[in-house]
């Protein structure tokens, strides 16, 4: 039993039989998993269907091992009318970009709601596909539709939404920890932001390549794609940046699970660490999902790992006005699954930590 | 929802409200995380006190971070008047060896029921204790009530039991490997039996030391304390062996969590290995926490990793019936806090995998 | 400057100019860049040419970054007749196994001596290439004339061969450790000899696949191929052991490098520890890739990784005559780089351990 | 045989014996070891006595199991009279800072040159010491002509030095990445410039503690030390920067070796990325420990780590003139003992790289 006053009450929110139905498409990969792991332990969701790309019908636990006993179901072959037949109340779609863009439009038909973990409802602009996605997005009304899905800020419009565009994993550790000083005005944006993240390997996926074969990874890091990853725009568009004014720098760390960003900016007029730790926890009052750590302290990669919260922390030059931001996410939990079942969660009128703690 | 036909009738068997009250002493090594993490999960436990080995009352995130805003007690100095004044239901200890054996009987008299996670508790021969563990054992009449709490093995005396001796990590993954062979007298015993295991460091507890150094262990393997280390006595007593026809040999992994070990013994008779796995199939019939692998896979640590199970498989090599046992459990799971919650299932009536899945 | 008794003369032995002329053919592998990292180093190697499977010329730093700046040498697109062209003394491949069996009667043809380090003339019996390598052998004059190269044992053998096979990495760990035991005739090789193998990721090679994915090897180990890895073969030929007798079961490690092996053994009559360690000592007495560890202590990964030793030790219950081996190679030193330039030492008259320590 | 240009004619610089004799103190930590690996190698120098802290002379290998074999010389209680005593030209200092300001002034006064990687004679101003180091300097002369040892940069003033101090692992990573553009006026410094670092855990040393402690260093990341790592003033004077201009942050790495520094900063004007990199070549032309890596790719820790090595690289984004730079080490190589040889190699009138390939 969790002791937190937001989770007391919780129970009585709950009805006492599950009422979500739930089908998960692209249930091999990392993110799958980590999906079905929740979602088998929530109190309120079900699940109707598992589907990959494969051919055969399989066990799950020939996927996950960790997963072995836990559904009676066989993970199928692609079928969005089996889809459409397990009468799933959602359906998550932990699928490739181009995929997910074709797959969604028919599932919106069939009366489904969607909760996309790709990245192909994330930008608002259709042409941005071409450039940032290799592929022309041919599903124009639904991107209209799709509502960015960080529950923090969002939580209305997901409630009413047919389509969540579940925000990439350092978009969601960026967008986290720079939202509360932008939006306040505090920062001095024309002298730049610099995000330097730090990602464990599942955030690359479950496809074999040289780039993450066993010894390539460990006892490494490297960083990648300077100035040009695809979750960029994604940042800059939610948080209203110039691309002149924002740098991102993503690296390969030699773990499994977890993200951590490190963000330097400047203030745009003298504060007190004091001051910018109650402006993050005025922010984030009463959000179960987001942490903010003492001054004093910062967050680290083991504090969120396994977990679906995101923490924040900070670091203040005060004579130079410099202030140094650190977020700590698990990419497949708040950067992923986790921040997918709390979207889940607000849509169907569920508290949003249910079944996430 | 978990959707196995033993836990879909779980929700019934529950109380609408907590009803078992534990106590955690011990609460800032890694046993007493991961009892914590389970416990904040359990639908019918609620924890009444943390206490630690320090003079100073904190914050649970202060040692966890990982549980930041889950608990609003203080974990604070060890005081054995104030977890009775908690009113525990249940106290858990993860607490050294000697200070186990200290506290034990102060709790039984104050009508607690307890779960032990250290070994003060485990072996039936009070002498044996300066031997394996350097201290002389003062409470004789609470040792000869404990009961040795492998759920699958005595879940009726666990029911009624005030003192559960929680098993050691390794045992628990050599123990329930072996006893369905041997209580079936399938193996040629006198031929000898040998169990190579193989640890992630949180096995060896949180204090720092040398030899835990990460650049000591990381990118290392080393075998330490052949032929004698001190889980042995505790495996020979529960598999009724001598010393003579059973060695083990563990080896810590650089890796955080986890127990592989490998069994190799001669069976008394040619059988098939459809017939091995009929028999454990059987024997661990009903048992949620315990999983036999399909022949033809074998367990690996990640496949238990972070879960409560014990993974068991296989491998023959019929002509000769050299049989090889693997068997998976996470050291801090099944190992540790998994299997103590699952005790204290036992112990109160609930069905055993509340909390665990 | 090594201060050993039998480093401290070698710069007499050796010649003021490089007189042995290299090539290198699968240089993009991970033996291939260690083989590269040696002869970089060696004060009586130069390298002729550099070649591997794909079809353009590229620097070996695109493969190998740590090279950066050593050769000036392109990697070639493999062609016998260019390495031929080189006028190389020796040729080491580090090819495939079926590859290797390919060239080699070509390469001998036209002069050169070759150092193998695939499979393809390790087996004596050309007809087990079928069972265990899933090739049929075209070259079996070429195998019957090949030294299985392991320098402490065959040194006058090799330093007349015209061919090397180079042996496996676990053979390695498991022969050097068994061989003095079993010349002895100290084992009771009926009562079983068991031999538990840990090894590093590079092993395996450096073509990607799911099971070598980053994410799948970290935070984790697995058994694989239960009586029936294809280097079973190799050590039962050289320890002239039958199947029967001998079990052997490799696991893969979460490491980049290295392989420790536990052996498990009666031995024949009683004896002391002391005993086994002056066999040890005198077997390998003069030999200075080979080190024996002091009663006590236990060779680990770490103190032989990125070296081309092996390190030997023991656990010895003397009442029961049980003995337990621990041996540590870095697999792809003493495993196989290290060990096919040792055996270029002995081919052309160098001390064994020129350019190793 | 190393086909470098540089190298290439080495052996003719070199005398036929030995010439340096080399102490040893500070044996037993992971830059010690480093520093043995290298010296055992080392064509030109050998080791006339070892020492540390403890108070009973053991075998090296009792410390670093790597180097089993290689030196017959106890490791001794520290004894400066025995160090004079072994008659060394140089000793290597790798002790605590305070132990090696204490140390300094009696080795020179007794006529022995001095590389000491402490900190203790880094920073020009001794008032400094209480500030970041912790203890008042005593050795204000010493201080006055001790060299700070870039090679790259002060090789005239090393030749001639007494007492280099050896720069710290995360200046080198810094400095070597920073140094061309700003002798050149190219950054707009006043935009400010970031250093993000990434190390491995030997950059913390030996000493057990909790925050390097296997689990709690494996499988996380975190940040530390913001705005005041004692790094910060060493690289200001080096670098003749304000620390209004500058910030580091250094990262604790989940591995045994390496560092990858990313740094941001403007530059003064346009630039295309061809001219960046020409900068870099020209800069380094001749220096064999420095490679500037083409554009198009980056350096990563595995290209550096076990080398003694700097890699450099860049990316541009020139409409904003934005520049990352990324450098990448081994911590124990180019940042500890690797430049600590290098240095001696300058002392003593050896090609830098002597020993170091």
């Amino acid at each position: 039993m969790i002791e937190t006053a937001d989770s007391k009450g919780a129970g009585a929110d709950l009805p006492s039989h599950p009422v979500v139905r739930a089908a998960v498409i692209g249930a091999t990969g990392y993110a799958g998993c980590e999906l079905l792991t929740i979602l088998a332990r929530h109190p309120a969701a079900t699940v109707t269907c598992l589907m990959w790309a494969g051919k055969k019908a399989l066990a799950i636990e020939d996927f996950h091992p960790k997963l072995r006993g836990r559904f009676s179901l066989l993970c199928e072959p692609l079928d969005v009318e089996k889809v459409v037949g397990s009468k799933p109340d959602v359906v998550f779609l932990a699928t490739p970009h181009e995929g997910s863009h074709q797959i969604v439009p028919r599932l919106l038909e069939s009366g489904m709601r969607v909760v996309d973990l790709s990245g192909a409802f994330r930008l608002k602009d259709p042409a941005a596909y071409a450039q940032w996605y290799d592929f022309d997005h041919q599903a124009p009304e639904a991107l209209a539709e799709a509502v960015y899905g960080i529950p923090e800020f969002a939580a209305p419009a997901i409630a009413k939404a047919r389509l969540v565009a579940n925000p990439g994993c350092y978009p969601t550790s960026v967008i986290l920890a720079l939202a509360p000083l932008l939006k306040a005005g505090w920062v001095n944006v024309a002298a730049g932001i610099i995000a330097d993240s730090k990602s464990g390997a599942t955030g690359a996926g479950r496809t074999p390549s040289e780039k993450l074969h066993f010894p390539e990874v460990n006892e490494n890091l490297r960083a990648y794609s300077l100035f040009r990853h695809r979750h960029v725009p994604e940042m800059l568009q939610e948080l209203a940046l110039s691309s002149k004014d924002f740098i991102f720098t993503p690296h390969l760390l030699p773990i499994t699970r977890g993200i951590l960003t490190t963000i330097y900016l400047c203030l745009s007029q003298r504060r007190e660490l004091s001051e910018i730790e109650t402006l993050f926890r005025n922010f984030y009052a009463g959000q179960p999902m987001v942490r903010i750590v003492p001054a004093g302290t910062l967050p680290e990669i083991q504090g969120v790992a396994t977990t679906h919260c995101a923490d924040i922390g900070f670091g203040l030059d005060a004579p130079t006005g410099r202030l140094i931001l650190v977020s700590a996410i698990d990419n497949l939990g708040k950067g992923a699954a986790g921040q997918a079942v709390q979207n889940m969660n607000v849509m169907f009128g569920f508290p949003q930590e249910t079944g996430l703690l």
